[in-house]
């Protein structure tokens, strides 16, 4: 810039009216003998004293508007932007919030979000139950599936219980106690196997199972396992605690079968979860248009969402092990909402 | 202690040689009419100016030890004793560290200690099994414990390669790639499950799974779910990464099977192993007299550990849901270590 002259100033050697310190040396050399001390101190500081400088000249000579259009456009066009050094210089792909789509059919016509902003669409139960219906035709049997469910519904149960805090050693005079409310199917038998995993990790369980004539298998089996914790199982509510418990687990509902609310062992373990006031985690409740017999603080599915319909509960989703390919295969555009973790808190969108 | 006049100081009433001031004001009011502000301000302040205090009088009529005997006697016999804020008021049974035991002979010779201290002691192999027997006999099916193994290693690994800072929407462009090196066995089985679950959380896996003529059904089952994930196999070492990975889950070793180590697809997978520059994972490692052929950073136990030769390797154990009785069935006194998770970090004791 300093080369074409279009922007000047006071101390450079293209100023008008001002004698340049190259000049001013020179002329004392040549004018004559000096002493050292003369061609050193006494330079003609004050040659130009009275001729004033003229500001107004040379702003004539600055076109600003010139000069401003070529930065502008060098910056456009010839430099790269520079980054702060906390900025990513890597090309990042845009983040895609959507990842699952559902067939519009089979929308449960609810749509949550994660944490971390990823939108997880409600499916309606059909949907939902040809998904596991399918997983359980690659090998993700209802016997594995339990044992994920256990695992990791347990897991969310002890970190409702307080966690490392309350299930310590040294904490051992105050053991948390928990009831399962399970009924004979597999839901019920999903509530026994996290039983069991909460048994094993020195909760004071109660299972609440009443019996019946035709137990599933499933159920069965679970509860021969969950004797062998050396917990309490109860038929009756009668036997359940009369104090507030820590946690209740309700697995009283089965998907398919409404007509259990009328039996009385439904009526009066319902009855019994809502007089105590220990809060209720729901596992993979029964939905539609009646409302939740006992109410839920919190409410665990399973896969991807089914739609609630009362919001005072907080929904929770878990990972039960589908593998990709299986959802696509009803149907569902999938990519996991779960990051590295298998039971994720869902917020209304 | 006012009443019966051991303990006496200047202030109170019993005070020798001093005129208490309800007299003092008394005596003004008896001796004659006063104005209202010698009532108030002209009280006979200096009625006992000139005599003095008797101190030494006094102090003879204090018994010190007297007192002192008496003090210490009431706080010895009838007073509680004092807590802070923040102390515990509730009585509590002392902590017993050393809550499993495990028969003399069975005893792998080797002690743990979990993060709160409790002595986890090693067992033989034989026991191991004959543990895994009693479990599957009670309805611990193989399938269940692969799917506990996988879901609960695929934690630990999800958690080594950083979590929830490495798994999240915005990290897209750089997923963690993990190969899991697996025998046609059992324990490849576990690894492929492993595999399962991390593929389902977005992790880039690799499976290496040598192509045999008798695989076990249990490698086949999870070998057609894993494919489910639309994820990486290969058969030979040949194809695996040739870059550094970011983990490495090794499940070559079966326990009663050492002369699998000659074959050419564990050599070369092994040899792959040590050369690629990433941690690696041992999931249940078979223990024993020879070396690991490939070098582990963590190794995790399934239950309860085994021996491991080498120390070097940080040991993990997981808990694979085997309730309390299954344990003493074969002669283990158990008590959960796990507090409210599923693996735990093992310190040499």
């Amino acid at each position: 810039m300093q080369s074409d002259g279009l922007c000047a100033s006071p101390g450079q050697s293209s100023v008008r009216g001002a004698t340049p310190a190259s000049q001013r040396k020179n002329a004392g050399r040549n004018g004559g003998p000096r002493t050292r001390d003369d061609e050193c101190f006494g330079g003609g500081t004050d040659d130009n004293m009275d001729s004033d400088f003229d500001f107004e000249g040379n702003l004539a000579l600055f076109d600003k508007a010139a000069v401003f259009s070529k930065i502008s456009s060098l910056g456009a066009e010839g430099e790269k932007p520079t980054y702060r050094h906390d900025q990513n210089i890597l090309e990042v792909k845009p983040i895609v919030y959507r990842q699952i789509t559902v067939p519009q059919h089979q929308h449960g016509g609810k749509e949550y979000c994660t944490d971390s902003g990823l939108v997880v669409p409600s499916v309606t139960f059909d949907l939902h139950k040809r998904l596991l219906a399918s997983a359980e035709r690659w090998g993700l049997s209802v016997e594995r599936r339990l044992e994920t469910v256990g695992v990791c519904s347990s897991q969310m149960a002890l970190s409702l219980l307080g966690g490392p805090n309350r299930l310590t050693p040294k904490n051992g005079h105050q053991l948390p106690v928990v009831v399962l409310l399970c009924g004979p199917h597999l839901q019920g038998a999903q509530g026994v196997s996290c039983g069991r995993h909460l048994a094993n990790h020195q909760v004071e369980t109660v299972l609440f199972l009443p019996n019946c004539l035709k137990m599933q298998e499933c159920v069965s089996r679970e509860a021969t396992l969950y004797s062998r914790s050396s917990s309490q199982q109860v038929a009756s509510s009668r036997d359940l605690p009369q104090t507030p418990v820590d946690l209740v687990i309700n697995c009283l509902d089965h998907h398919e079968s409404p007509l259990l609310r009328e039996q009385s062992w439904y009526q009066s373990a319902a009855l019994w979860a809502n007089q105590n006031r220990a809060p209720v985690l729901s596992i993979d409740p029964a939905v539609g248009a009646v409302p939740q017999s006992v109410e839920a603080k919190w409410t665990l599915f399973l896969g991807l969402p089914l739609d609630v319909e009362r919001a005072e509960s907080k929904v929770y989703l878990c990972d039960v092990g589908i593998p990709k390919r299986v959802f696509q295969e009803v149907g569902i555009g999938y990519h996991s909402p779960f990051g590295c973790r298998f039971v994720i808190p869902l917020h209304t969108a």
